[in-house]
């Protein structure tokens, strides 16, 4: 199968969306300019082309992009191109509304923006089968052709009545009987028993509680005609060019798919990256996502969107202060990155993204902006040697799912303050600034090579995911799970006695009393630190192997955390600084260690490969013991024992 | 008329919902084994059972159910029957669409949910008196039966069509003539008018503020259709069984019944209560809705439904405290509850509650809830015979009304932050706290047996309810009334002056120039006091008979306080502390006394009958002054002049 | 052409809305009793009488207002007649559902409220058309008659199917062809490219950002289509009466209507306004409502509408404070007001407003309310002559326009804190606060007679706006520009740079790297003050004339402020006092002088014609200092150098 690799060839691709036909033509060659000047190898191109290329039901103009096409190829620029299926032309909705998706409302979403198409459209798919396969007919034989980019970020749900239909479909397939739906979804519950598929709808709004399970499924349903749609798109350029990569751009940390499941289907994993400038945790969100992918990739990964400046969905939106745009890039490419990409080449003039900041600002040449990229292409052409392809090796996993993700999120919950996003970033963040590298995992994946596995949060677990933590454990590793873990089946059926027995036994809980959430503003007090979010009052068994406890309050002197062999258990979420020591004091006795021992604060260190990436997020000057001798592939200085770092600075050394 | 003494006969029962559609039939008999433990001696069943009982059109599935009636029964437990008429079986929804009850919006209410039926679908209508018929036929002999309970919660409203044809047939009962209604609606504002029957809408979306009548009759509309499918069903259910009483379940203190209509129309008036454990005056909130539920009955009542333990439904669900639903519990027998029953028994693995707490948790019979809800059965066992059926007498009484509820809750208000919830807060909890026994009464209800009658806010105050206040105070009665009190009639029409003349001539008040509503964390100096959330430019008569002043401000010695004989106007709201010492001085004045004099605070006494029952709402022991010589009944303790109270602890005394 | 000196006819008019059909007929007589007593003589009548003139479709019920009529023209009120249009009957609804208006979301807006009526309705115009035309030719002769009132705060829009066709035929006038508007709406962007007129839509919801161009074009046409339903009235009521003008109100500083371009189309600018009492900067907003109607109408203008007491549409609604209706009042007066009328005469006992206040409020006439408007009465009528139709003369003016303020709302945008209201409101208070009086002025408006020109904010100048400015500064003008202006031309298209090169150059800015907008909170350290809002990275030319720089951060060093000869940059929004000492130097610099030297904080001094008016909005009596000797107009007392006002106070001073 072709991967990342075949289009890198071992180069780091520097570029982004390139959206030519927003300007005049002879903007071209000065954009193309402007590209080599700084050292950008790859574009992506067609994203949102599909009125421009189809103007009208079955015409094709492809004149444009030949032109654009062979342009970049004369210059040495790669091409991603990519199927233009994320926003049809208005000629598609006023032909066809029934195309245009229905929220749980029932509220139309029509064109004039983008994403108006319902993933369960039959005309929809086959509009969109047909201008893939006439793309990919005409340009499989184009030399700058390296990458093939699906539709654009998948996000969206359909509760229409093909999508209902499909559903069905999709639920028939699982359950096989109306009665085994029954049973999954727990319709005794208020009377909602089916005595015909026929009777089945999506997710529509309901006077109270929807039936969770029904949501979950639902959920799956979403994610999964998203897929189908790839998939369909996928297989029609794969038959033109086996020999290309195929990939669709992920958004991080995104609720609406089940990104493992997608990753298997890609050649490239990629993700769009926009960090608030203004967050104080913006680099370890940045850390945590590139994480996230690179393991879904298992290896090196594309990041093929971020911002050189200021996004615009936010209420308030921050540029990037000087360098920042070079040490979060840097920092994409430490943590596996092969590609560093940006949504997009030149800022719009016009259209909804207009304030969204591109390579080359409205500025232009001289802002600086462009002057920032065109320095990074410079040092991202001077490591890509030594750094593209090569592996980030991670001792220790943290569990993430979907299915668990999704499941957890509904309405009928005990907290909305404990969602799955606040969860693993507050662990990850522990592991991340105690200098611990951390690959992420899914449950049933295999963790036999890891010292230590990390749960934040995974309220839903299937058997198998429960069988297999335990034969890790029983093989000699280490778990941490934090709380509300291993609740729900795969069904959101919740296991007896509140937590799965084989859990409880594993960490020695004997009864799950009752969960006690936490308010806004409101801490538990532990033996040693605060505790937030959640509680739990848990009778242990007596002979735990280590305990701390809960300190006054209604939960005074029953365990906080159990430890039971190598097995823990963390029944709150403890305060930032508790939580790193304790993982940090759990992951030393599992024989896991820092990258780099004694980091000032705000300084990152990571190994890809043999190379070290030291980066500092601060902006007053620091220095870093790094034992040893080393040449900084940025500097070419030699670098004996310790390097300087002024802000936002980087080190790229080879020993 | 059968009534509640006719299901407890001399007992208080003790259950909850039953749902053992929810569990494989094998569990039945643990379930059965595990009540009798827990002194469960009344269970309710069916109230989610339709689609079990009816899967397809016609149908009837009655074995199981035969087969549960027959294990309570062998066992001891009675079963209070519900019809299953809260949520309709899915198909009911697909082959009629037209049973789906719309929003303000348009949107649709689907299935998937509960409560998805239009009170006005005469498809709903047949359906659900077709299988009520067939339930009531087939159990009206069956020797478990104790109790009918009509559907659950009714709470739905409808906007749509058939609605809408419902709606104009009941203003035209009401109004005879479209000129009546255009009258009473004031439709000469806005160019309102109607010409036509057929041109009247229900109180749908519209551009700007709403006719305030036409909302108001609405609401009024809308409990009446409700009440409609009671009474349907509730005649069904009384011809096959006259000797046994009749309930539905009401929400607490909820905005969309008329409750003192409702419980004319019932044999027994219970309500589900979920006070928040976390909320500081969750014990005074409780109180109200129990004060509230017994004046409704006119004598005992059924708690239907109370949490165990977390309900699922607030943004964070906190379960209850060690010790606090046995002292909750208490309390609403105290305050006349013949029946503490629970949502749910077994709480559920599946569906949209399965968060919600049961009697038998997740932790199952180990768990600390049902063992405390077993120590629970065993007290009320032992109080019961003293305690069932006996009154719980008040000297003064509270009033309310829905419909001045619903008629001050208009959009184009003076002050959002002066709604009828807050208010009757504030004014029962002075008296709560002041330790003086409350009954809640109807404006129009005759109030010449109290000493006290206190009116929070009654916006719409009919001519009948005026003179009935009137009358009152001629007999000798203390009034005491605060702002925004008899400012509209029946038909929501502002009267004279702003307060009716003869609320006027009561009070003292020669004019009142403007209301000055506060912001929030806004107050208003008065002699003494702070006031809150209003205040007033009232002009007095000249010969008050007493009179608290504001000072300072705009208001600048104009009376905040107004008594004029017996009665007493309140234009603010006076902080709490000041609230609790103008009414505790106002209720001596009266002769009316606290139950017991001198309480700590946090205790709650309540005598019923000759049982006085104290309750300590704090974690640190007290002692309670008790003159003379009692016995408690829950331990069996002789006790003398003073009762020591634990965290949570309850005396149930006899003298 | 006929003008409000026609209606006026030297005198201030005094009245209200006056909606006799809500009230007997019988009290009509009072009514015009406590008229004469107040000095109102002017009324506005009919506004929302169509239902009743108009009870089913092509009746006409005119009995009523003949006698209304001639019962003020007896007492010698004049009547302002409205067209009864904002508000159709129940009937047209619903016979002809298409006349409602559907929503973004595509909800219906049902009658019951008001204004539910499509602007795009052939039918809604038909009948509205045929009303006016009947009322227009039988009270055409009427001596009562002074003035007309078309229809009442036209705000609606319309996403339906009969608007989208107008809205098609609006932009084929506009562009002539699809591909001039694909041009226009940078339709490239996300594929959005259009084939055919059919394809395009209102601003109907999407699923993600809506094309900025189409919701810009969409504002323009709503505001276009509103106001082809005046002119339609206006035409035909014109062609009845050429003599008498015709008016619309406005409400302040509304978003919906392009007022520059209405006001053209009418004879008289009127304007409803309500402070809120409680705003401690209402003062200040009325103040820049007045000026602004002011600048409309080019002279004096009417307050058609204010409020004696509270209204009820906000969530705390406050009463007037004794005194401050009459300041407020004499305020409007001071800036060009030649009418003091309010919604509305009698306050209501009905409907959705009855709890908006009257001038004569539920207390009648003892009320403190109306001995207030009496008071205000007698003294209108004591200056009227010195007064009504003098001009208030300026030497600024603010600039400000509808399609600017219209394209900056876009979605996605770089910050929703940075909004027109909101820097309106800072620059024109910095000038109030300084005692400067202000005109507003559109950007093509003619500046040359202007010693200053202020720009707050204009995201959007055509080119030809952009030359004038230069041309103003060419021609010796003082112009001062806030951020974020001259970005975007007429079709929101970002000018090249991020702002347009001959601004860039004026204000001596080289390159414009990055817009910083600034949280909630933050601020900006600049040499001697903080900015807030916003901030920006600015590469100035060398030869800066004068410049203020960022101090700290990430600008620091920057420019803030810019200096290049007469034409000033102002990069963030100075904090109140900072701007007001800038905008004072520019000024005074410019040979802008305040009305008068040395006021106290909180007086207000304007001049209109030779009377000058001195408001105090401080409740502590203050002294202020007015050189010269003057006649108090109100007192008829001489006035020697200084004046003392007290609370409220206001002088009326002649030379």
């Amino acid at each position: 199968m072709p991967a990342l690799g075949d289009t890198t060839r071992g180069r780091i691709l520097f570029g982004g969306d390139y959206n030519p036909e927003q300007w005049p033509e002879e903007t071209w060659p000065e954009d193309v300019r402007l590209m080599k000047d700084a050292g950008v190898n790859s574009v992506t191109v067609g994203v949102f082309s599909w009125a421009r290329l189809e103007p009208r039901p079955g015409a094709r103009e492809f004149g444009w992009l030949d032109r654009l096409m062979d342009l970049l190829h004369a210059h040495g620029i790669g091409v991603v191109l990519a199927t233009p299926t994320a926003s049809p032309p208005p000629w598609l909705g006023r032909l066809h509304p029934e195309t245009l998706p229905r929220d749980a409302d029932g509220r139309v979403e029509w064109w004039g923006g983008r994403q108006h198409f319902s993933h369960s459209s039959a005309v929809y798919r086959r509009y969109a089968a047909a201008i893939t396969e006439d793309l990919a007919a005409r340009y499989a034989g184009h030399p700058a052709l390296t990458l093939w980019h699906i539709n654009n970020e998948y996000c969206t749900a359909d509760h229409g009545d093909e999508a209902a239909a499909r559903f069905r479909g999709w639920l028939r397939a699982k359950y096989r009987t109306i009665d085994a739906l029954n049973t999954a979804w727990g319709t005794a519950f208020w009377s909602q028993g089916y005595d015909d598929w026929t009777e089945v709808l999506p997710a529509r709004h309901t006077h109270y509680l929807k039936n969770p399970a029904q949501v979950l499924d639902f959920r799956r349903f979403t994610s999964d005609m998203l897929l189908e749609c790839f998939t369909a798109e996928r297989d029609i350029v794969r038959r033109h060019t086996p020999h290309l990569p195929v990939t669709t751009n992920f958004m991080p940390l995104f609720f609406g798919q089940d990104a493992w499941r997608w990753a298997e289907e890609e050649d490239v994993v990629s993700v769009d990256l926009y960090p608030d400038p203004r967050d104080p945790l913006g680099a370890q969100h940045g850390a945590l996502v590139q994480d996230l992918t690179r393991s879904q990739a298992g290896g090196p990964w594309m990041l093929m969107e971020q911002a050189a400046g200021a996004v615009n969905w936010r209420g308030v939106n921050h540029p990037r202060p000087r360098g920042l745009n070079r040490l979060w890039s840097l920092q994409a490419v430490a943590r596996g990155a092969d590609a560093v990409c940006y949504f997009q080449w030149r800022q719009s003039r016009q259209g909804a993204e207009k304030f969204h900041s591109g390579m080359v600002s409205h500025a232009g040449e001289r802002g600086r902006t462009y002057q920032e990229v065109r320095q990074l292409g410079a040092e991202l052409a001077r490591i890509g040697g030594e750094v593209a392809g090569r592996d980030v090796t991670a001792e220790v996993a943290v569990l993430h799912d979907w299915h668990a993700w999704w499941a957890a999120e509904q309405d009928g919950r005990l907290s909305r303050r404990a969602d799955q996003p606040t969860l693993l970033t507050a662990w990850h963040r522990a592991l991340w600034e105690e200098g611990i590298t951390t690959d992420f995992a899914h449950p049933e994946h295999d963790l036999s090579g890891r010292k230590l596995v990390v749960v934040p949060q995974l309220y839903l677990l299937t058997d198998a995911a429960i069988d297999n933590l335990r034969a890790y454990v029983d093989g000699g590793g280490t778990l941490v799970c934090g709380f509300l873990t291993g609740v729900a089946d795969e069904d959101d059926r919740i296991r007896p006695g509140g937590v799965d027995a084989r859990l409880r036994e594993l960490f020695g809980i004997r009864t799950l009393h009752e969960w006690w959430p936490l308010d806004e503003g409101e801490t538990v007090g532990c033996d040693g630190f605060d505790g937030t979010l959640w509680s739990e009052e848990i009778e242990p068994v007596d002979d735990l192997d280590e305990r701390i406890d809960y300190l006054g309050g209604e939960l005074d002197g029953l365990p906080a955390v159990l430890r039971q062999g190598r097995a823990w258990y963390v029944s709150t979420l403890p305060e930032p600084a508790a939580l790193r020591a304790l993982l940090g004091r759990i992951a030393a006795r599992a024989g896991v260690r820092p990258v780099l021992d004694g980091l000032p604060a705000g300084v990152e260190a990571v190994r890809r490969g043999e190379v070290l990436f030291v980066l500092h997020h601060g902006r007053e000057p620091v220095t870093v013991a790094v034992p040893g001798v080393h040449r900084d592939l940025l500097t070419g200085a030699v670098v004996r024992d310790e390097v300087r770092l002024g802000r936002f600075g980087v080190a790229v050394l080879t020993p």
